[in-house]
């Protein structure tokens, strides 16, 4: 998984409007993690970057909004927490509308097939569609992976202008995961350039080996790209020509058909 | 949906360490929903009870984070806030270990299948398998349903004591959704006793005409109602008789399997 900052690229630098307290109580919350599932008050200030009394104070905040349970001494999130995360998803009528159309296009071409939106330098999983069985996704959204080798994460670079591009790159940390990945900021500009040309991406194992993917964008009505839709396979069993002339052009109706949804809805 | 009460039942109330700046934060990310996906500063001020200041200097410190991108006029909120709520998903080992064992129950019955976890008077679903078809389900995660009228809310119900099952009946708003709705307290704590007693819950048409579900408890170490798991189906094609004699066995092997499963990760 990829780290990645925690200020995005744009946004104002903190200064005088910015609510210290506000950003250090999300901070906690983010202070819970698989490895870090119950914490001490202790663990919860030394992870967050809080005094103790500090930490104290958000994580009784918490409680009383029953974000948070403890018994005084080990303090865990509760399922409330998820309201915030959903209040994204519930909120971007673009989802509604791609879901049957991902899950149509996923079992006419019998492969895995995911959505995905950038946030700085990563990309960030909003819906993914499983083929090999029936399957529950969810602890899959809100993966993020680097954008730089990834399809989904080309395409979405493929709708910036190269500088911003570039920036993007720059902030990110880019590892050789396999011996066929690009790390070169002016090799994956290149192939951000030939993505922005062709409208769409072939990424043949550059996150992980033996894993390939193809994407393309869902656009705004004003041609914005602004999600992208792929499909993945492996790599032994579906070949990139295989993923060019037969997946392809089903997952660039795909895309059309959730743009078009959007447009048609008025939120293009 | 149903609404539910803001603060924990037992948690404690408002006092000397509650952080306000925090809280009205949170409030801020909740303002925003499917019907409010977008909003001006005075809109985010009025429905989460700020000064157009307060939610300034809010929103101002989100967007510094990344959590929300504007255009100085419109703002929204940006993927990024999905790692607030997958903070509880990944921090809770249960999830993982509980989706394997879901996916080849609903294999096993032909029949959906949810977990779900209590929240004051709630149930919130945290995992849910579709068989209808290779489906996504995130957009069903977090969805909250009262605890009353549902057969994963009544085997969680189950697991408090009959003083703390009255409470949360009394904070929860109980409508009569179908002819076959229980909506005093008297008679759905007697229906939650004999859950109680027998291990398992069977809900007809409660919730939903044409819905019936059957749920099972999924216990800590030390016994505790921890969670449930739900086979749910059409009454039309699946009688309660069915439910009983081919879905039960199988839906609480695979309840006692999660169980045991984290028992032996430790968690229990």
């Amino acid at each position: 998984m990829a780290t990645h900052a925690r200020r995005a690229p744009d946004a104002p630098t903190p200064g005088d409007g910015y609510v210290q307290s506000f950003a250090r109580g999300l901070e906690v919350i983010r202070s819970f993690s698989a490895e870090a599932s119950e914490q001490t008050l202790s663990e919860v200030a030394a992870r967050s970057g809080l005094t103790r009394a500090g930490a104290r104070r958000i994580l009784l905040t918490l409680q009383t909004l029953g974000y948070v349970e403890g018994d005084g001494k080990l303090y865990r999130l509760t399922p409330r927490i998820l309201d915030l995360g959903f209040a994204y998803l519930t909120s971007m009528p673009i989802w509604n509308l791609a879901e049957p159309v991902m899950e149509r296009l996923a079992d006419a071409v019998g492969e895995s097939c995911s959505a995905a939106v950038l946030d700085g330098s990563d990309i960030v999983y909003v819906l993914r569609v499983h083929t090999h069985k029936i399957v529950s996704l969810n602890l899959n959204v809100g993966t993020r992976l680097p954008a730089y080798c990834t399809s989904l994460g080309r395409v979405l670079l493929a709708g910036l202008d190269d500088a911003e591009v570039k920036a993007r790159l720059k902030a990110s940390e880019r590892r050789a995961n396999t011996r066929h990945t690009a790390t070169e900021p002016a090799e994956i500009l290149a192939r951000v350039q030939q993505v922005r040309r062709q409208g769409w991406a072939l990424v043949n194992q550059e996150l992980e080996e033996g894993l390939i993917s193809i994407a393309a964008p869902v656009r705004s009505r004003a041609g914005a790209v602004i999600a992208a839709l792929n499909v993945s396979g492996q790599a032994n069993r579906t070949s990139a020509t295989v993923m060019k002339e037969q997946l392809l052009p089903k997952l660039r109706a795909a895309a059309d058909e959730v743009s078009s949804l959007l447009g048609r809805a008025g939120r293009g």
